[in-house]
C-alpha cells in the first residue's frame, strides 16, 4: 500500500518513519522541514530505540507526488484549512484518507471536501515532539486505533492496521471510530486545557484538589456531550482515566508544550469541538466553556505575537 | 475622630491621605513604606489634582500608636492573617474597625477576632495604585459606601461618612452592607478573574463573544450565591454592570495589575468567597469554580516565584 504522509511532524513524521523503516512505500509531503529531510532524511530518537532513514521520498509540492493509495494526515488541526490544497492533488479515484489528528471533527471536514467514502481515521496515543527539522523525539506510547468514518471497519483499514503492526506500531481496528474519539476527548479536553491555562503538568493537576475537581467536572460534561451524539461512556471509564493519570507521573500535555513553544494551540479541534457538540444538543457545559473562552484568548494572543 | 490607617497602600494610603489633608487626625501604620513616609510624607497624584503631605504621623509598630477611635483597614486581603497582631494593639474599649478591603468575609473575620460590635465596613470604588514608597496614583472613581456589620447604620458610621465627604470623598451610608458587598462581587468576580487568567483588559473581555458569555455566566452564579445568603440582586443590575463596562474603555482590573506586578492575588476574598458561599448553599457555580481553580494555581505559582 503506497502511503502519502501529509504533515510529517511529531505525529505524521513518527508514523511515516516507522512504516518506511519496515519497508512500506512512504512519500512525505513537507513544508518547513523539506530542505532538511531532502538532504539528510528522517531521524527518530525513540524510547524503543533510535533510528535514522538517510533517504526518504520527500516533496514540497503535492502535485509532484505519486497518487496515494492511502493519505495519512498528521497535520496540526490548526492547519486544517490546508486540507484541500494539500490533499486534493494526490488523490486518485481509489485513494482514501486516514487522519491521525487530534480531537473531533477532522473526519467530518475531510468528508465534506472529498466525500465520506474516502475517509477513515485513527486515534493515536503517542507522546512525540519534533525537536529539529527532520528530527522526531518519541518519548512514550505509540498505539493507534483506526476505523472508517461513520461505518464499520473495512478491508483497507485492516490492511493499514497490518502494515502498522508489521512496522512495530501497536494498532487495533474499531467499528466505532466516533466512540474511540470521544473516549480520548474525556482525557484530552480537561488535561490539555487545564495544563495550558494553569501552566501545570498532569501530576500537579491531579494532586491539587480544586483542579482535580475541575477535571472531573469537565470529564462529566464531555461524557454528556458524547451521550448527546449517541456515544455512551461509562462512569467507570472516567474513573479509570483519572486513576491512570495518577500513575502517570508529571506529564506535559501536547497543548501545554505547544503553548510553551509559542505554537498555535489545537483549541478548536479538542475543546471547541466538545463544546460545540454540547451546545448543538443543548447540554450544559459551563466548565468546558470557561476553559474554551480563556484558551481562545490565549491562542489569539499567541497568534498576534507570531505576526509581529 | 482619630483614625488609624492599617495598610497605607493604594487603598488605605489614598483615603488616609484625603482625610489627613482635610484636617482629620490620621495615624498611619506602615511596613515596607515606613522609611519613605517618615522622611518625606505621602504624595497623591490624582486625576482630581495632585497633592503632597510632607509630614504625616507614621509608625511601624502598632503598639506605639495612640489608641484609635476608628481603625481603617486598607490591607490587601492576602495579608488578613495580620489582622490580630496589627490591629489588637491599637484598640481601646470604644475603638471600632472599618475595613475598606475587597471581597467578602473580611468583616466576618474581624468580628471573630474583635467581636461583631466593633466591626463595620466600606465598599470602595477606587482605581488607585501605589507607584513608589509613599506615592499613590489615583486614576479614577473614589466613592465609598459604608455600613455596620450585620446591622443597620449607626452614628459612628454616619460620622465617618461626614468626615469622608468633608475630605472630598463621595460617601454614602448603607443599612445593608452585605448587599453592597455582593453587588460589587457581581462585577469583581468575573472581571478580576477573567482579566487575570486571559491577560486581557475589560474592553477585550466584553468585545469577545465567548469571554462575554463567560462573564454573564459567572455573574449569574454570583447572583445565585448572593440569593442563597438572602441578598436579592435583580437581573437588571447585572445588565447595567455589563453596559457600564461596555462604556468604560480598556481597564485593567486590580487583580490583573497585581498579577502583572508579581504581587499576591486577592483570589480568596473575591473569587473564593463567592464560591464558598455557593457551595455552602449547594448552589452550582461551575464557571466560578473553573476560574477559582485556575487562579489558585497561578497564585501559588506566583508565591513560589516570590520565595526564590
Amino acid at each position: 500500500m503506497r502511503v502519502n504522509v501529509v504533515g510529517a511532524g511529531a505525529l505524521g513524521g513518527y508514523y511515516g518513519a516507522m512504516l518506511a523503516r519496515s519497508g512500506a512505500e512512504v512519500h512525505f509531503l513537507l513544508h518547513s522541514d523539506y530542505d532538511a529531510v531532502a538532504a539528510r532524511g528522517l531521524e527518530v530518537r525513540s524510547i524503543r530505540g533510535d533510528f535514522r532513514l538517510p533517504r526518504v521520498h520527500a516533496y514540497r509540492d503535492p502535485a509532484a507526488m505519486p497518487k496515494a493509495q492511502c493519505v495519512l494526515v498528521g497535520l496540526k488541526t490548526t492547519q486544517n484549512d490546508l486540507y484541500e490544497p494539500l490533499i486534493a492533488p494526490m488523490l486518485a479515484p481509489e485513494s482514501w484518507v486516514c487522519t491521525l489528528q487530534n480531537g473531533l471533527g477532522n473526519e467530518d471536514r475531510l468528508a465534506e471536501l472529498f466525500g465520506p467514502q474516502r475517509v477513515a481515521g485513527g486515534v493515536a496515543f503517542l507522546c512525540s515532539n519534533r525537536v529539529a527539522p527532520g528530527v522526531i523525539e518519541h518519548s512514550n506510547y505509540g498505539a493507534v486505533v483506526i476505523g472508517e468514518f461513520a461505518r464499520p471497519a473495512s478491508d483497507r483499514v485492516r490492511e493499514l492496521a497490518r502494515l502498522f503492526v508489521a512496522a512495530g506500531v501497536p494498532c487495533d481496528v474499531t467499528d466505532r471510530l466516533l466512540e474511540a474519539r470521544w473516549r480520548k476527548q474525556v482525557w484530552n479536553v480537561p488535561f490539555n486545557a487545564i495544563s495550558t491555562l494553569a501552566g501545570a503538568d498532569t501530576q500537579r493537576i491531579v494532586t491539587d484538589p480544586e483542579l482535580r475537581a475541575l477535571v472531573e467536572a469537565v470529564m462529566r460534561e464531555v461524557q454528556a456531550a458524547a451521550r448527546a451524539q449517541g456515544v455512551e461512556i461509562p462512569d467507570a471509564f472516567l474513573a479509570d482515566r483519572m486513576a491512570a493519570t495518577d500513575r502517570m507521573g508529571p506529564y506535559r500535555t501536547s497543548m501545554l508544550l505547544d503553548h510553551l513553544a509559542g505554537r498555535p494551540l489545537e483549541v478548536e479541534s479538542i475543546v471547541g469541538a466538545a463544546l460545540r457538540a454540547a451546545r448543538a444538543a443543548n447540554v450544559p457545559a459551563p466548565a468546558t466553556h470557561a476553559l474554551y473562552a480563556l484558551l481562545r484568548c490565549m491562542h489569539s494572543a499567541g497568534s498576534e505575537r507570531g505576526e509581529r
